[in-house]
């Protein structure tokens, strides 16, 4: 007995899914108990040089109607062409496994629910934290937990730019141009600098941990590009670090908060020590308290683990469906960012600190001042007690007449 | 349709398994899509007051012939009633899952035969890592991998103890009684202090990534006991921590090394910041590189969310084998000790530190020289070059005609 696959999409993650499973094809087929072979990739473009030239097709249809292609990767990215491909091979029974959180984020619900129909399986482990271990252990490993809380780091590039503003003290303009000349950052770097990709990311996790869709674009999203040298060394001399940190949790009364926006993160927190592209994702239940997974967030291989991975457990499940529990849901779940508890680090320019110090302790209350070296005089710092982000906002119109309001970052 | 399982052995990790359960009762069952019911807790002692007292019982017997029941979970511990009584129930193809390492470690290869060959599936993400993700992200998740090399903090009683030498200079025998007052410590320490525990749980880890049985009585285990003041120091000094550490990887001709000693660890390690009674395990692969898996690695509800997490899973499964591949080898398949190459820091006391350090530099090579505060003239403690353990083995024993070998610790 022998299994054919199919891969859509020849790019950097789908040529790192060939090359991965052709150099452990053997453990996988050992793992799985039977022959599993490539049978087609299907790209628009001619590779005719490479080793798999004899496999490349065109036409989707040919994967679609081959009844021998039990797993398909779909690993083209973007929420058009592969939501076809994807509703129309779910539908004739075939298992999809991808990287693209694009897809998931909007059509994971739809999509998964079209599996269940179909007795085949909708995976999708290398959309979020590339090759970490992330989707499953939520779902399967820590499913005897209520998940009170998931926050992480979920984009390689800001987590490089920071890392560089921190450990460097370069400047945000700087560490983009470096992360770009690495390849790490694209030449329009919007999605990764401003949130875009990280608030995929934390909704398909929070989907999955509360089992209700969560929109990205119903959530709060604010990106790193503010972030200056000042910020960071307030940061550095109270004990943290600022990391771009998605966040989802559920609240007391059903509501879900979901959030991505730059923290301030202690120093003795594990994610406080994840460098570089790395990412890592801190999963707190009921019963396990805190646990964190931590790996290479992008890039080839590791994306392509975790599609490889997928398709060894699609394999496994022919024929049945694993069953994620994601409903659509139009019902107004999310709790409003004006509702949100949080303490903040604010920085402003006016007068002299002292009599700032003053006028704002008794607007916000017991204030923690913060110091760096050679803070000018016309500059103050300070952490704010948790409260509504409500009230703050409003203590920061009122601050807005007297003073510059520099920079406002959340501590985790 | 309702499905009714059984927990065998009601101390902590038991309790902890019928209250998790119980508590997140609702939301198991919106998972699994049907009724779940814990039919009966096994147990020799009487619990009247327990609020499952109407479910209590001593006959194994009731269980393994009541054909409802479809899961059970062994936490009894041990390797003798435990080995017996979970024999017995793949046997009639009731699935079997475990935290118990010690059976696991011993017997895992047969009893997943069994389990194979009855349709039914023993699962034991709780032995290694208590509440951490570890047995399925490695053996699901990372099964498009060939593992490269497994290395982990796996007991969280020596940990704690390092962590309070490491921070607060307290010494080993300060430490271990503050760990027993605390209860993360036997009166009878030994199992925890000299690797034991750990050494169990690295054979776990190796044999599912090889697929091949590492017995724990066939690989060297060494523990913490003789870890002094000074090595802490000297290893601070030069940017190390000092932690009790569990490695097993493959080698290019085919053998397994499998090894439980304490390591330096450099700073820049993930591992390093694992403190207190935490484990966390940093699993290599060779598409994934390296990814770390972090949490609370024993307790009551952690233990408890590997169990119910595993229970999860065998009745998602019912009736089908989710099969891991670990085979019983009678083969020679470890790397003998003397064959590993390892770089150790070692720390002699004799004559003055000068005419020491030209001595040991003739023999060993190019040495690396630690310094800490207060380093009396008579003691000198260095790092050596990678080389065969053998060959370090047969410099100390020279070494120690002439000086007084007071510590050996290999390098991560």
């Amino acid at each position: 007995m022998s299994s054919k696959i199919a891969v859509i999409g020849y790019g950097v993650v789908g040529s790192g899914t060939v090359e991965l499973f052709e150099m452990n094809k053997a453990q996988i087929e050992e793992n799985i108990g039977r022959q599993v072979d490539l049978k087609y990739i299907l790209d628009l473009k001619d590779f005719p040089d490479s080793p798999y030239a004899d496999r490349m097709i065109k036409d989707f249809n040919i994967i679609l109607n081959d009844p021998e292609i039990e797993v398909v990767a779909e690993v083209v990215g973007g929420a058009t062409f592969a939501y076809n491909y994807t509703k129309a091979l779910l539908e004739s029974g075939k298992s999809v496994v991808t990287s693209n959180k694009e897809l998931v984020a909007r059509k994971g619900a739809e999509l998964l629910k079209i599996a269940r129909e179909h007795s085949c399986n909708y995976l999708f482990e290398a959309s979020v934290g590339g090759g970490i271990p992330i989707i499953r252990p939520i779902y399967r490993c820590l499913a005897g937990n209520k998940i009170e809380e998931i926050a992480g780091i979920l984009n390689g590039t800001t987590n490089f730019i920071l890392t560089k503003m921190i450990r460097e003290q370069m400047s945000f303009e700087e560490a983009l141009k470096l992360a770009q000349q690495n390849g790490y950052a694209e030449a329009d770097p919007t999605a990764d600098v401003e949130g875009i990709d990280a608030c995929r990311k934390i909704c398909i996790l929070g989907s999955l941990a509360y089992g209700k869709n969560i929109d990205p674009d119903k959530i709060h999203c604010s990106g790193i590009s503010k972030i200056t040298m000042e910020d960071v060394e307030y940061a550095d001399v109270a004990g943290y670090v600022i990391k771009l940190i998605g966040v989802v949790k559920d609240t007391e009364d059903g509501k879900i908060s979901a959030m991505v926006s730059p923290r301030f993160v202690d120093k003795k927190h594990m994610l406080s020590h994840v460098d570089d592209v790395y990412n890592a994702i801190c999963v707190k239940g009921n019963g396990v308290g805190d646990t964190v997974f931590y790996g290479r967030g992008a890039g080839k291989l590791p994306t392509a683990s975790a599609v490889v991975g997928d398709i060894v457990d699609a394999l496994k499940h022919q024929g049945t469906n694993i069953g994620f529990n994601w409903a659509d849901s139009d019902e107004d779940i999310l709790l409003p960012r004006a509702e949100e508890e949080s303490s903040v680090y604010v920085r402003v320019k006016g007068e002299d600190a002292e009599s700032m110090k003053s006028a704002f302790s008794s607007m916000f209350g017991k204030l923690i001042f913060l110091e760096r070296a050679g803070r000018p005089d016309n500059e103050l710092a300070f952490i704010t007690p948790k409260m509504k982000e409500s009230e703050i906002d409003a203590n920061l119109t009122i601050l807005s007449h007297t003073v510059s309001i520099e920079s406002k970052i959340r501590i985790l």
